[in-house]
């Protein structure tokens, strides 16, 4: 079982990153995690759709080689951040070739106010109805106050930490069924 | 009264971007506008908020300097485009300097599609809602099949043009009674 | 294979009620559909879930014993009508016993206008993540001026039936690969 | 300057109607409020458009005569409760007449978890754009464990309270502004 996970923001001691990253160590016994950094990411340029640049090439074919998506992010001005909005709007591309067709897909998001990112979860959802894939619907990971959960670049609220275990194990069980599934197809 | 708009995608041809420029040529006499690319504008990054890139500097003061703002968007997949939600993460940046705030805001959305972007639009208001910006309700200007009202890289049908000049109308209104409004508070 | 499915105005001659007795003549060969009336169902009052009123007993064991839901409704005010709001409010709760947990779920949609509904189907979509449901993705099914579509009380357009018989296909054969996958767990 | 408020559920003891009831005491010193009950209101149905229930009448009248609206709202499955959303569709109704042209309207939220029920709020500003009405922007109450600020059936918490305060000040002069604005035009 193997999830491909990206997200967090652009600044050196993103928050949000630091989640992303700390998924390495809540992980089932029999699922491994993968982190593709999409800060290389250019702008999305349908001209360009014909001759993908090398990451997108490379960011598509992380995201098909999955068996699992997850996604960390921020909020920004109660919506997705122009970046992770960006990245995901290059892996849908072209269109006949939407890397995120049919794949379970699990959202975390993180905020220093007490909301926790739900609003850039809901409109990733709507997004991802376009996009054809099964997004997890519980556990839903929000984790509010995020920086006073941070220390020396690690993630040390105990209570977060098992909600991010229960929502990789729930993702792990997901999976697992929708292979199945398309199996038998 | 002056507009600025600011949208469009990032090809060569590109439709939303055809609808942004025509507005020029359907504004009500006392207005006018200025057509800011926002295609120079790099990924948001925490870390530069304060010495913001060059680019950025320019498109805050034009945001400030304009009495409404009109934005024309696509829609990728059912929410705003990556590049357009960057600009705007930006703009409102720092925050204490959110440059739409008490904006007067108008949006258009086109696609290729039946619903003209409308799913994008609502996406946007959300995030309006954060930046404090005053959005006009009416009328709401969502341009379906947009492919096959644009011959020569000019918007040809009657019928939307109409409706861009309905909004530009309502939108410099609009601007006029909150300027007085601020300037008697 | 059952699929109970429910909603439609309340005013005679709905057009989003003719639209729902149409699925019974649009089905796959191996499967059934029941039309539950909301109608009756009174005003949801929390001091009455440890005493349900006898149409919400109804209502919740129809949905259990069915394999699939199917909800069509028409869009008010850019969003769920009132009354199926509250039928699916009532059907939820005790929230110990949600009826649409883990249910798969379809939505169809009409309105006079152009869109369909779109904007009614995606705040559904949101109330099903806490509900637990499994929203089918594809196709979507917005029936943009429905009213010209009707003739002698019934719905004679054949592409918008050829759509809906796309639909109640996919929700069949979403609806067996999760009993399936419940079977196994 | 008259504010028009409702909401609240329908349960006795209902934390929502006792914030409801609670911004009687938490007014600007010009301020008037009533509170009007949408509990008898029955369902919603056009076929009674053209001979309106004598309490749609009575709440139709009621909101035309206010300067402005003040909502307060539990949230019920991600979403607006059923019960909100029919009073609100009745009002809006028939379209020539609808109640909330214009209407500066402000939203308190309260819920017994975490996000004081926002997913609520958004949806409603959506509904809000048809109906063509200016709905404030700050400050935004949500009150998170509602539960928790109430005591012998009054609003307990300070902070809240403060809140509450600001936005009633906030609604009446925006409403006050937007009286001026039309009375000019």
């Amino acid at each position: 079982m193997k999830i491909l996970a990206f997200g967090g923001s652009f600044r050196k001691g993103s928050f949000s990153k630091i989640v992303l990253k700390e998924t390495k160590y809540l992980l089932p016994s029999d699922v491994d995690i993968k982190i593709f950094d999409i800060k290389g990411i250019s702008f999305f340029n349908q001209d360009l759709e014909q001759n993908l640049p090398e990451n997108v090439v490379k960011f598509k074919l992380e995201i098909k080689n999955a068996d699992a998506i997850l996604i960390v992010t921020p909020e920004y001005n109660y919506s997705i951040p122009g970046f992770l909005k960006n990245a995901i709007d290059w892996a849908s591309r072209p269109i006949s070739d939407n890397s995120f067709n049919e794949k379970p897909v699990a959202i975390i998001s993180s905020s220093t106010g007490m909301f926790g990112g739900s609003r850039a979860q809901y409109h990733l959802r709507q997004s991802f109805v376009f996009l054809n894939s099964y997004v997890l619907n519980k556990p839903e990971v929000m984790i509010p106050f995020v920086d006073q959960k941070i220390y020396n670049n690690r993630l040390k609220d105990e209570k977060t930490k098992e909600k991010i275990k229960e929502i990789l194990k729930a993702l792990s069980r997901f999976a697992l069924e929708i292979k199945k599934m398309k199996n038998k197809a």
